[in-house]
Formats: structure tokens, C-alpha cells, sequence
């Protein structure tokens, strides 16, 4: 099942701290085809094009799942990479406080818990602005 | 309390697998009239009618659910409906991944690890194609 | 760090049955200056303006809250506020399911047991219409 | 296809200011069904009901579809009622900026110029608070 | 910039009714990438999948579309495409209608009068229940 | 009505190519307090903060407005103020493009066109990536 695409996505992940196997061993048993394709489209084409680094892509998927809510999962996750792609604690939660004039309170202050709950788990509370 | 249009829905529902006591009881002792309007219009006005089947009906109300968001439990309900009325297991997987163009992601993953539960509670994994 | 817009919100949450300690203190080591806009602005500003008493201020509060989604953390607060500054049980029932023409029932069913939730732990129920 | 309850929402919308043709000559070619449901539930089931005063419930649905976005149509024609139940301009007004905590401020702003063109159209402006 | 992908997204769409030129037209100057993955990923990769038919894919992404707002440049295109592929304008009426229980009424009027318009251009109206 | 905030808040408006009287006058018969939160608190309070440059403020915007739907004049707006405050065409095409992962297709193709509205204004036309 495995395409050029595909490969291309999971290094990327793996450049983002994640594991293209947390993708796929979920859905293993239900709908394999989508984890193909978030590995080929999302990050295989998406995530690796040029134009912008991938400290400007968490900050603009942060803000996405910010807005859109009911994504406590993804932003777990891309928290996660943000950290990992060299995005400090400040400026995640910068972005999140920055919300409160787009997205209202209760998607900023949501949000603002699950990011508080992957700091944890790396150690790094409390974020000094 | 009960209407002819209640009665309807009630026995509309039953043929989608469910079954009209589980709204009615959570909302006795809160909103008894929710639970009649949830009958009578929902079931009883809107699902009787003639024009889309009910393996239609369950797919443009699985495509509204997970478009809309933060509807697990509604999920979990119409996906076990769809499969009552005769959606197949790779059909209810297929109408998620479709709404990978309209969504985005995180309502399609979210949803598809709800379809997954509802299978394995009834014995339906792997999903074949 | 504290204003006097931040007291007077502080001041004014007190009055709605809330605690201003309660949002400082989950976000006091990862964003304590989303406490403060949230207690400036959200009600030191907005919540102590005139022209709308806390009653109806609650009212839309709610409407608001059930329609985004993704907010029980907030509907439970609001609601509690909202039986603080003198709306009924059965008012914020009403409000809910007045909702259905417009958030649609996944919206006003989650919204519901919701309330039902914070009315069992004020000993409220059955609510008498 | 005129029925009881279809009879009780024309007569309610009309106390609202508002004329049932107006939602029935528009769908009459098309979906005539759609009509009569909103006729018959949202103004003859929901409106009707005793709870909420109808200032109540258009603060509610004023509250409701400034979140939900995309409204237009239906902010002009509730404003419209809003009015005519007897909310005043400023409470309106009131209502909308205090949604700046909940719904972001594009939601708000974009909700305020729709207020602003049916208050201009009604001879309303300025608005005193 | 054409890949085999691409080619059968642009095959797929014109049975639609659809014309690749007006996605990658009005794109040209922009954003050629942004048709290039709407035609190799929604089109090539998702619409040509066995598994639904186009009826019950239009079916699905009518109903996402609804719910999700803020559409009515797709909805356009996409209740054209629904003809094409065979659904009557009863069966796209009637599943809009039935989106009253899950989207709420403000998004099923205004998607009904982008039907109704549809309708119209292709001398469809009154629709025959 | 000015405060230090609000003077703030006019000042990096300014400095994004905005001016404040754009928002004051249409609000100046219906709400002026709403033209001075926005001057306050977006603007005054949170959009001088430190801890995110103003480029990755406008990232952050842009992909709340796509995301949040319905905000064709807010983006038209932002966009314009990402283009003063230094990010270029392609870095915006791209943080759109970006958003197909997340917010679904018909919002990243609307927001793309008022993008390309935009850029046709001030002759940037065609993007070079």
C-alpha cells in the first residue's frame, strides 16, 4: 500500500516528533485507506511543501484547531509537533491568548488547557513569557 | 402526552434499531417536551417521509454529523441506525473518508474511531471493502 | 497584576455565583494573562455594562454556548450562574429548547443533559414547567 | 395542507411583524413542505409555548444566530421582530457586543452592521443606550 | 503540471457536469497548486472510488455542505452535479429538508433557495414530489 | 471616549495599514463602545503584545478567519494587513493551502479568491511561489 507519497509524509511526521504508525494502527481494522491518505495528502503533500517553515504551518494548524473545536485530539498532538519544530511554549500559547478576538472565549480557554496538559507531560510548566 | 405524530416516530425509530424510552427516560425529570418534539417531529414528521429511504436518510445524517461536530453520541446512535436499515460497514467507512474534501481532517479521524467503536461492539471489524 | 477592570469583574463573577480563583489558578503557571483579559474584558467590561440585566445577559450567554458546540465546560458554568442571578430551571429549559429551530437537536440534546447535570447537583429536578 | 398548528405559527409570526407568505411564496415551487414545517414547529410548536416572553426568545435567537454565522437573511428578519416584541434598539445592541466574549469578533461585527441597516431602515439611528 | 491523477479527477468531475477549466481557470494566477490537489485529491483520489455511487456521494456532500455554512458557491455546483448524476430535484429537496433535525432552519431556507435557483436555470421548477 | 488602550490599539492598526476611523464611523450611529473594544482590546490589548511578531500574528489570523467561515470581510482586511506588516503573496497562498487538512475544501477555496481579490488590488498578480 506503501507509495512514494505516502513515505515522503511519514518522514515528515517523524520530523514532527510523530509516528505514521499512530496513524495507521488505529484505523488498521476500519479504513486503512485513510490513513494512506493523511499520510500521502496532508503530510506527504501538504506539510512538505516549500513557502513555509514548519513553525509557521503549527502556528497556522493551531489557530485552525483552536477555531474550529471539538479537536482536543488534534491539538494534542500538534502542540506536540509545535514543540517539536522549535515553536517555544510562549509563543503556542501567544497564539491560543492571540484567538480571543477571532474564536471567543471558550475555544481560547479549551484550548488553553489541553496545550497546559502537554506542557506538563514535557515538563516545561511554567511557561515564562 | 403521547400524539399520533409521537407514535410514528416511535415506531419509525424502532425500525432503525433504537428505541423511543432512551430519549424519552434521560429527559423525564429535565424536558419531557424535548423528547415529544424529538418524536414527533424528527421521527415522526421528518423520518416517515416518502422520497429518500432510510439507507439515504442515514447517509445525509451520518455526512451532517460529522460535518457538524461535537457529535459523538449522535454519532454512535446513526451509525448503529445506518447499519440497522442496511448500510454496509464499508459504506458508512466510505461516506467518511468522502467528507475528507468538505471537513477536514480532525472531523473525519474523529468520526472514523467512533464508526470503529460501533463495529466492534458489534462484531463487525475488519471492515471489508 | 490585578486592575481595576479585573476587580470589578471579579466582583461581578462573584455576584454570578463564580470564583474568580478558579480561572487564575488552572492557568496561573502556562497563560495567568488569559485569566486577566478574561476577568478585564469578558466581565469587567462586558459583563458590567448596563442596558442588559444579568438575567438576560445569561439567557443569550446560553443561546450562544449551545449553539457553538464543544462547550460543556462553559454551559456548566452558565447555567450554574444563570440559577444564581434568578433565572429558573424551567426558564433555561425553555432556552434550550427554543434552540431547535436554530442549532439544530445534536446541539440541544448534548445542551440538555447538560443541564440536567447541573440541576441534579443543586437538587432541582424535576423541573416543574 | 392548512393545519392547526400552521394556523397558530401564522398567527404568532404575525405578532412578531412578520408575514407567513413571505416564507410560503418563496418555497412554494420548490419545497412546499418546508413551509409548512416551519410554520407549523418552529412558529406554531416552539413560539407558542408559555416560559419565555417572546423578548426572551429573540434575544435567545438573536444570541443563537449571531454565533452560527452565515445569517443574514435570518438576523434582519429577527432584529426585524425583536423590535416589534418590544426589545429596544440598545438592548439589541447590548446583546450583540456582549457575544464579543463567546463568538469572536467577526461574528459580532458583521452582526452589528446587519442591526444597523434594519434600524436604519426603520428610522432608528442613532441608537441611545 | 498534469499528473495521472489529475487526469482522472478532470474525468470524474466532467461526469459530473463539471468543468476542470473553472476550477483551474480562476486559480491560474493565484494558487495553480491549490486546483492541481482539489482535482488529483477531491476529484481523482475520493470522488473515483468504488464503494458509493455519485448519487449517494452527492447525497453526502449536499448534506455536509448544508451544515457547514458559508457554501453557497458549492452548494451550486454541487446540486448541478446531483442532476447530472441522477438524483431528482424531490430526492435534493428532500434531503435538505430532512436536514431540519441536525442543521437547524436558518441553513436549510437559505440552502433551499440555492436549489430553487438551480432549479430554475434548468427549468426544473415546481418540483413534483 | 479615548483611552490609552484604544490609542494603542489605533497606533498598530496604523502601523498594519489600517485606520481606526474605518471601524469607528460605521459603528458611530450604533455602537460606539463596539468601534472602542475593538481599539482596546484587540488591537490595544492583544495585538501588542510581545512573544509573536506581527507576521505571525497575521498567519494566525488568516487561519482562524478560514477556518471560522463567513468572514470574507475580515479576510479581505487581514489579508491586506499581512501584506503590509511583510508577509508576502506566496507565504499567504500558502498558509491557505495549508488549511485544506484541516478546514475542508469549500473554505480554503472561497478564502483563496478573496485572496486573489486582494492581491489584484495592489498588482501582485500572478503569485510567484
Amino acid at each position: 500500500m506503501s507509495t512514494e507519497r505516502f513515505e515522503r509524509g511519514a518522514a515528515r511526521l517523524a520530523e514532527m516528533g510523530g509516528d505514521i504508525d499512530n496513524i495507521v494502527a488505529p484505523l488498521a481494522e476500519v479504513a486503512p485507506d485513510l490513513a494512506r491518505f493523511v499520510g500521502e495528502f496532508a503530510f506527504g503533500d501538504l506539510y512538505t511543501r516549500p513557502g513555509l517553515d514548519l513553525r509557521q504551518r503549527q502556528l497556522a494548524t493551531i489557530a485552525a484547531l483552536v477555531t474550529l473545536g471539538d479537536t482536543e485530539r488534534q491539538l494534542r498532538f500538534h502542540i506536540n509537533a509545535a514543540l517539536t519544530v522549535g515553536l517555544t511554549p510562549a509563543e503556542i500559547v501567544e497564539t491560543i491568548i492571540h484567538l480571543l478576538a477571532f474564536a471567543g472565549n471558550p475555544r481560547v480557554f479549551n484550548a488553553m488547557l489541553v496545550a497546559k496538559s502537554v506542557f506538563a507531560d514535557r515538563d516545561l510548566l511554567p511557561v515564562v513569557g
